[in-house]
């Protein structure tokens, strides 16, 4: 692999979203510069980009990603029938290869449609690093606690050594966060425990919270305040917290989360098929909150498409809010880079294409009937772009898709290991 | 071009959605036989399908073609502002050639994504038929008429000419509609005389009802009863009626619109950018009406995926009415199919595959990791296909793309007269 990659003539939207036509020089990892390339050298690649588009790394701030073994397993149920006779006895089953080749089948998805970075919450999550450090790309990763089964201290104590052996680890390419899964799983005191264990290793949080109505009721029932508000009590929203879905959040909720610098993953697709509710977005950004777009896992999606969910974003919130400027292309497409940068506390390295950041770059192919006429770049990407038009990727700095192939995968084997995975997973 | 084609171990789901493998057999425009093939001869081409789902071809029920010309010229903007100051001063430079390409270029992209009829109304008709008849699409055309402006008198006279002209032709593939544009632009003197214009030539009507909420207040206001109440007091709905959008429309207009066998064009992705409203599906379905899925113009979509709105109409309405089984895949695939072929008065030639049927097929390619594992191919296919799996389609017997490139249309020439006369129209 050479040290140095340019791509000739390549375009791109300024930070101002002006349309450029330039060259990116890539070294090592990192965007060296923009703008028109010093002559190759001997070790320089150059790759011509004539109707290409660089987009930064699509980030995916939120999904479970070994999961994918069960997509189209169990479809159109309600949430509960689905879990119960369906997700739970299936899962229970996982073994960690099964979760190594559940990882890495996410990982081809989401490489081949322009995602370099997931925030992902599962279990035997040295097997899904093993998956991260092999494939390139770069993640989040937390081990999903629950508080109330047998498991629950062991989660623990697998979180922190987890943390110890991985956080930023393969070329720092992995993070590690604590995952309590949420708060109708994880009692008071085993939040308590958690944060005790954040602040000890200053691991950052990543939970599900008000994803659905009826979650919310129990816990007003229960606690006699809101999902938010009891989290806030028990200290977790000090610890810097990734908060997946904020459904059903009030205005009051909205506030302790920008007071807390609460950041959202926004899941509109998963939110929508298992019929959750709409999370009221366009407030959250109205308040200042920071809100990145996921695509929940595989299996309540079902794929891991964030130009899907860039477009679902847009739209959703446009008929709900029944205001057309709500959520424009430009806002969408920042959810699914910049903000989701900030979201996981990679705003320093990654979510825009700029020299000094790390060089994850999706090109995307523009020749092709839906991009013509090319009258606003971000108007494409957002309302027309489809995950068949990313063509290249680079994840910190190495070309991990090239004309639509994997380079650090071998796919053919992969699909075969995770069929037959799948199938022997769900009895078949 | 052969006479005779074998899709070799296809895959493709039943009537009642039971998973074949099979063979599928092709005589001229037509579906002969779907089972073990006949040994080929000299004039059969043979296809391996191995990995590929056949799928009838996709039916868009509502789209204005050449608006494509428009894709990416004036978004996120409010309807009234996006009309009177983008999109109609940019529609009146608008040539006979220019139509042309602009429809040329959607049937481009929807070939290539799938769509194999669409239901279109705008101007410049006889050359959207030039473009339908070389392209080998097939398409469901009306000249779209307002009673306002001084080309009320001649839009009618066209209509009638263009239907003489080119009804049942390009191989029976051009069928044509009246298309009054809407009640709010065509007073009920000029809505009677289309209706008197569509009993003489037995022609149906294609027409936009009730998309907007302030255009059914208006309604009201001017005539104390509903768009729908209207038309089915002036005898329109007695002419079979394609109706585009039917976003607001009670429980007594659907009792209307079943008692009148309106059939529904359902716009989803357009209603959402437009943020128009959500269209009562679920209970039009439940009260028995066809609903067939569009795309409408790509202006307001901004591309013309149908895959895309299978996607949307499942996943919309499940969030709107907080019900995860409300329009499984199975539904929203049959809109796009079946459906559909039936709201366009094209059920006995389209929409399914079966032997007998006219041959339009689309091979997708399930050779990827969205695909993969294979529990369900029509969860798949609803909730995870994208528009690049597209591999071939085939069009009245006729392939008209292979291996992702279009046969029978010069796509760089396309897409570069597209643009250029994009440019022009717009004033760049």
């Amino acid at each position: 692999m050479p040290q140095t990659i340019i791509l000739k003539n390549v375009e791109l939207l300024s930070d101002c979203d002006e349309l450029i036509q330039t060259d990116i020089t890539i070294s090592d990892d990192c965007i060296t510069g923009i703008g028109t390339a010093m002559e190759a050298g001997d070790k320089t690649r150059v790759i011509d980009c004539t109707d290409k588009l660089a987009i930064p790394g699509l980030i995916n701030t939120h999904t479970h990603a070994a999961m994918s073994l069960f997509r189209s397993y169990a479809d159109d149920m309600l949430l509960m029938d689905w879990l119960e006779n369906k997700i739970w006895p299936a899962e229970a089953n996982l073994t960690a290869e099964d979760v190594y080749y559940g990882t890495l089948l996410a990982i081809a998805e989401m490489l081949k449609t322009g995602t370099t970075t997931f925030a992902d919450m599962y279990f035997y999550m040295p097997q899904v690093a093993e998956a991260v450090a092999e494939s390139g790309i770069r993640a989040v990763l937390a081990r999903g606690m629950t508080g109330l089964g047998a498991n629950a201290l062991q989660s623990l104590a697998e979180s922190e050594a987890f943390y110890h052996e991985y956080h930023h680890t393969a070329n720092e390419r992995i993070t590690v966060m604590l995952g309590p899964h949420a708060p109708y799983t994880c009692p008071p005191d085993y939040l308590k425990k958690v944060v005790s264990l954040a602040q000890k290793l200053d691991a950052e949080i990543h939970i599900h919270l008000s994803e659905t109505a009826g979650e919310v009721e129990n816990c007003f029932k229960q606690y006699g305040k809101s999902p938010i508000e009891l989290m806030s009590e028990l200290g977790v929203l000090d610890c810097g917290v990734l908060a997946a879905h904020c459904v059903h959040v009030s205005t009051e909720d909205i506030q302790i989360m920008r007071q807390k610098q609460v950041r959202v993953a926004h899941n509109p697709g998963s939110n929508m098929k298992l019929a959750s509710g709409i999370a009221p977005v366009p407030q959250m950004l109205a308040a200042g909150l920071c809100v990145g777009l996921g695509t929940d896992g595989a299996a309540s999606n079902n794929n891991l498409d964030m130009l899907e969910e860039i477009r679902l974003t847009a739209l959703l919130h446009k008929v709900n809010t029944r205001d057309p400027l709500v959520i424009p292309a430009q806002t969408a497409v920042k959810m699914a880079t910049a903000f989701g940068a900030q979201a996981l506390g990679l705003a320093d390295k990654v979510g825009r294409l700029a020299p000094g950041l790390k060089a994850d770059i999706v090109l995307l192919d523009m020749d092709s009937p839906h991009w013509c006429p090319r009258h606003n770049r971000l108007s494409l990407l957002a309302y027309s772009a489809s995950a068949g038009d990313v063509h290249t990727v680079i994840a910190n700095g190495k070309i991990v898709v090239e004309n639509r192939r994997l380079t650090t995968i071998d796919e053919e084997k992969l699909l075969y290991e995770a069929h037959k995975r799948s199938m022997r997973l769900t009895g078949k």
